[in-house]
């Protein structure tokens, strides 16, 4: 790009880093907000997380929009490509990660209609692990930092053993007393949506370390 | 673009788009033969499945690095990025369908088990729509046909009816029969895969219908 652009696409960026950052945040408390009102059986809390996607949803379009302006209008290269495909990306991540919050509201509120399977205690273990994951793995993006990008892989083992460990544990709850079967699988759904923002966390990792290093880490590539 | 560039871009792009539905073809085979392995009880074909994600994670890079070349060798504007910017996110939708292709090859393997739960035909059908939606969405994406696109975002509504009666019958075999919990455990997850392989249609959809005529039909934005 020519070289008077340069300032311009760098004051851009960094907007653009700012806002990926506030999107990140607030589906961070989307998601805390939606677990909280699980353990606490706090139903207003769970209506708030369920009509509150508005916010989430402009800065996706924004986001887009800003990504599309900024490889239009100032065609970068190389690493300075490799970020702004990756901000696309990883705006896609954190608008899922929105939606998943919505799937756990609408699970909690299915499940406040039983009388409660078991104190929860992995679950919001669970919900800690996603939502640091999520949060290390964007400080990863805005400061192309490979190393805590690669943190961000690593911890997505201990939220699939928290996992399978939840799921264990309501299926003898569900053989012992049907009447929990139905509040049982929301609670294993809501497990499966937090593994799943553990996914997007790793996405966005993984976009960052080929952001930095121009090397592709999924699928092991480098043994292809 | 500089015109003496165009007649290229254009051959790369045709090439972008064929690998791409190349792609799209092999996340179909995948999530058929993973629910045909369900129904059929077809072990051998289970473990073809989970074996098989070789191909599709190798076309997950190339196009990838394919999209990355046409960007920083073209600069493409207008349509044209917008094309190749729905190109990277198709690629990675494809992907994760793959990935439920072999999610659902996993609850095959849990489920066959045990005794079969019910003949299974609403699975089946879900199966049909999510592979009808993914092909069409493809499809729009090649021939940047809206209305196809449109059609897409319409079948989701059927998806999501077939997966609420999926859900309700098994529930009620599993409060009537608690040693069907563990198999119609496994149902409902591969009616949750399909479920989200429809999500991933609608994505693409949504990502053809912003690509042709600049409208974000995500997030009713035109409400907003």
């Amino acid at each position: 790009m020519a070289d008077r652009l340069v300032p311009h696409f760098q004051e851009e960026l960094q907007q653009l880093k700012t806002r990926l950052l506030e999107m990140g945040g607030l589906a961070e408390d989307r998601v805390r907000s939606a677990v909280e009102a699980l353990v606490e059986r706090d139903a207003a809390l769970v209506d708030r997380v369920l009509g509150g996607d508005g916010p989430i949803n402009q800065l996706h379009i924004e986001i887009d929009s800003r990504c599309f302006k900024l490889l239009a209008l100032y065609q970068p290269m190389a690493v300075d490509l490799r970020a702004i495909v990756a901000a696309v990306k990883i705006n896609t991540d954190l608008e899922r990660v929105g939606d998943l919050a919505i799937n756990i509201a609408e699970a909690d509120k299915r499940y406040m209609r039983h009388s409660p399977v078991k104190e929860l205690i992995d679950i919001p273990r669970m919900a800690d692990i996603a939502q640091r994951m999520l949060r290390n793995a964007l400080d990863a993006y805005v400061r192309r930092d490979v190393e805590l990008a690669q943190g961000v892989l690593d911890e997505d083992d201990a939220l699939d053993a928290l996992k399978t460990q939840v799921f264990r544990e309501l299926l003898t709850f569900m053989l012992q007393d049907p009447s929990t079967i139905e509040p049982a699988l929301d609670l294993i759904l809501v497990s499966r949506h937090l593994e799943r923002i553990g996914d997007h966390a790793t996405n966005v990792a993984e976009d960052v370390i080929f952001m930095v290093s121009a090397r592709d880490v999924r699928h092991h590539a480098r043994e292809l």
